[in-house]
C-alpha cells in the first residue's frame, strides 16, 4: 500500500502529527506494536505548556483537556523546613496544565479514528527501507499479515527503544546522554489533593514530588536506587518515607490513602543529533530523553511535531524543502534548552550519593538563590512554562 | 602589650578592619609577616561592588579608588564566535569598579599609618594563645625582639595558608572545599586596551579572560594546567594561545605588547564554617576562598570586616554580644551565596576535561540560554555587583 507520510508509533508525536497533516490534506498511516488498551491504559504523567495547549487546541483534540485537565500558575520548592512558591503566571503571564500523557493519547486516538485516520495497533516486526531513497518503505506484520507502505516520508516517532532511531547509521549521527544514579518510586493514591499546587521537595534523604492527577486520585514520587525493585516497599515503608521528606514544622500534612499503581522509572538525558537521516525524521522520545523533573518529555515531542508538521505541509504545497531540511537544527534548539533545564531542576533538587560536603552546600545555595531572587525565579519560570 | 582587637594579617580584611575600628575609637595592632613593600607591590587583580567602594569611601580611603579605579557597566561572554553584552548597570542599576587589590592595600597602609595606627610588618613566629578564654593573646618576633599582645579580641585576617584557622579545633568547625582541576595563567602586558570592558570567554581550548589594569597595562589569563611551569609558555605561545581563544571572525583583534610578569595561580573554592571560635574570629581569605571567575574574593573580605567591624564597635559601646555570636551565620550567608555564584561562573565558562560529550552540550546550552534570558542575564549581573 501507499500513503503520504508514515508514521511509526501512536505516542502523542505520532498520533498529533497524523492529525495535523490530516487537517492540512495530507495521508499518513501510523503503526503502533502495542494495542489500543495498552496505550490508553498505561497511566502516565504530563504537564502541557500553555504552547503545548495552543496546539491541541487548534488541532481540535482540546476539548477534554480544557475541561478537566488542572489548571497550574505555580508550584512550591520545599527545603530546609520551609515552602516557598514560585509563582509561574505573575512571572511569566503563562500557566502550565496538568493532563496525563494517556489522556492526550485517548483523545488524539478518538479523534483519529473519527476522522478515518489508519491506525494500527499490534503490529510487529516493523523494519524500514531505503530511507536514504525518495521511496522509502515501511514493512510490518499485521492480524498474522505481512504488509508493506511506500511513503514519501518516515517519521520515527517510536520512543527511546523504537526501531527508527537505530537506522541512522551510527557514522551520521551523534547521541549525548546521561545516565542518572537515582529513578523516581512513583505511586498512585486515593486521596483527596494534599496541596492545591505541585510540590518539589529537596531533602538529604532524596528528592519527592507532590504531584496530582484529579480530585481523588493523587500522584506521589519519590527518589530512590534505579535498580531497586517495587516489592521491598510496603505500603508503610512508601508512607513513612513520604512523610520523612515532605513533612517539616509548618503544619502541612501529606494525606494517606490506597494506594493502587507501583512503579520505579530510571532516569535518562539523552539526544540524538542530527534527528534526521534522508526521508527519515525522528520526533519525540525517539530522538530526545529529559528526567521527568522538569515536566517537559510531551511538550518537547509536542513542539517537534509542530516544527515538523509546518515543515511537510509546506513540502506537499509547493515542494520547497527548505523546512524540512531546517527540522533538526530548528527542534534541536529547543531541545538543548530543555536538556539543559531539566539536567538543571535534576542536579537542584536530587541528592547524590557521590556528592561532597562542599557540592551539598553549592545545591543549598543554589537553591536559597533561587528563592531570594525574582530574576532568577523568572528564569525558572520561563523554562518551566516553555515561555521563550 | 596590651590591645583591643589584635589582627593578624594586613591584607584588605585586616588593614580596612583596623582602620574601621580606629574610626570609632577601637585600638588594634595589625601584624604582618612580609614586608610592606612586599605586599605592596605582589600585583592582584581587583573588581569592586559598589557596596565594597561604599564602604571604602566612608572609611575614607577611596579618593584614589575613585580617580584611578575603572568603572565599568557591563562585559561581554564570548563563545561559539560570537559576543555577547551583558549590560550590568541596565540590568542592576550599579556597576562595578576595576581597582586592583594591591592598590586598596597602598591606599589603607597609607590611612592607617597617617592616622598612627600600629601596623607591624615582617613579624615572625606568630602564635595564637587562649582564644577559648576572654583574655587571648598573640605573641610573635619583630625585629629580632620577642613580643606578646594582650587583647580582647583576635582576628584572624591572614589568608588561607595563616596560622589562625588551624587553631579553630578540627572537631568544632566544618571545612568544605573543591580544587579544580585547572588554574588560571595570567600575564601583564604593555599594550592599550583591546577592549573597552572584560571578556569572559569560553572555548574548546579553554577559558580566557581579556581585563584591564591601566590604559597602557593589560591582564589577561587563560586556562591552563595548575601544574604547568611559567618557563613552558614563551610569549609567542602565549599569544597563540590566546588568539585561538579569543578571535573569532567578527573582526576583534587582541592586541600584542611586551609581557612583563607571568604566573599560574589554582582555583579552589573553601569554605570555613563557623568563622569563629571563642574570642578568634576569621575574615577574608583564612576563612573562605572562590575561584577568581566571579571576581569575588576581595569584596568578601570586606563584606566579612563590615559586619565584624559592626559587631565589635557594638560590643564596645554597649557590652552586648550579640552581633559577635551572630557574625559566623551573618558573613556565611553572602558567602555561600558568593561561593555558588563563582562555582557557577566557574563551571559555565571554563573546559573541563572529563565532561562527557552531553555535559558539553549542556555547558553550551546554559551559556546560550543566560545571553537568551534576560531574567538569566538579570540574576548573573545581581550577583555580580553583589546587588542582594
Amino acid at each position: 500500500m501507499r500513503t503520504q507520510v508514515a508514521i511509526i508509533g501512536a505516542g502523542p508525536a505520532g498520533l498529533l502529527l497524523s492529525h495535523l497533516l490530516h487537517l492540512q490534506g495530507i495521508e499518513s498511516i501510523v503503526l503502533e506494536m502495542r494495542s489500543r488498551a495498552d496505550i490508553e491504559a498505561t497511566i502516565r504523567a504530563g504537564v502541557l505548556e500553555q504552547g503545548s495547549m495552543d496546539i491541541l487546541n487548534e488541532a481540535g483534540v482540546g476539548e477534554r483537556m480544557q475541561r478537566e485537565g488542572a489548571l497550574h500558575h505555580g508550584f512550591e520548592f520545599a527545603f530546609g523546613g520551609q515552602r516557598h512558591r514560585v509563582d509561574l503566571t505573575e512571572l511569566t503571564g503563562q500557566s502550565i496544565t496538568v493532563y496525563p500523557q494517556h489522556e492526550v493519547i485517548i483523545d488524539l486516538v478518538a479523534a483519529r479514528l473519527a476522522a478515518g485516520g489508519d491506525v494500527r495497533f499490534e503490529v510487529s516486526e516493523v523494519a524500514l527501507h531505503d530511507i536514504d531513497s525518495a521511496q522509502p518503505s515501511v514493512t510490518f506484520v499485521h492480524a498474522g499479515q505481512g504488509a508493506s507502505i511506500e511513503a514519501d516520508f518516515v517519521i520515527g516517532a517510536d520512543g527511546f527503544h523504537g526501531v527508527s532511531r537505530p537506522m541512522i547509521p551510527a557514522g551520521t549521527r551523534e547521541d549525548f546522554q546521561r545516565v542518572y544514579p537515582f529513578g523516581w518510586f512513583g505511586i498512585l493514591v486515593e486521596s483527596a489533593p494534599s496541596s492545591d499546587e505541585l510540590i518539589y521537595a529537596q531533602h538529604e534523604r532524596g528528592f519527592a514530588l507532590v504531584s496530582t492527577r484529579s480530585p481523588s486520585v493523587q500522584r506521589l514520587y519519590f527518589q530512590c536506587d534505579p535498580h531497586d525493585k517495587v516489592d521491598n516497599w510496603s505500603d508503610d515503608r512508601i508512607w513513612s518515607e513520604l512523610h520523612a521528606r515532605l513533612e517539616h514544622n509548618d503544619g502541612w500534612k501529606l494525606k494517606e490513602g490506597k494506594i493502587f499503581q507501583k512503579g520505579i522509572i530510571g532516569m535518562r538525558s539523552f539526544v540524538c543529533a542530527p534527528m534526521r537521516h534522508g526521508r527519515l525524521f525522528l520526533a519525540g522520545d525517539a530522538a530526545h530523553i529529559v528526567p521527568p523533573t522538569g515536566a517537559k518529555g510531551m511538550n518537547l515531542a509536542i513542539s517537534d511535531v509542530r516544527v515538523l508538521s509546518q515543515a511537510l505541509v509546506a513540502f506537499y504545497k509547493t515542494g520547497g524543502e527548505d523546512g524540512l531540511n531546517a527540522y533538526s537544527e530548528t527542534a534541536l534548539k529547543r531541545v538543548w534548552r530543555a536538556e539543559y533545564f531539566s539536567w538543571w531542576m535534576t542536579r537542584l533538587l536530587h541528592t547524590f550519593d557521590d556528592a561532597s560536603p562542599f557540592e551539598r552546600r553549592i545545591q543549598r545555595a543554589e537553591l536559597e538563590n533561587v528563592v531570594a531572587s525574582r530574576a532568577l525565579r523568572t528564569a525558572l519560570a520561563e523554562n518551566y512554562v516553555g515561555a521563550f
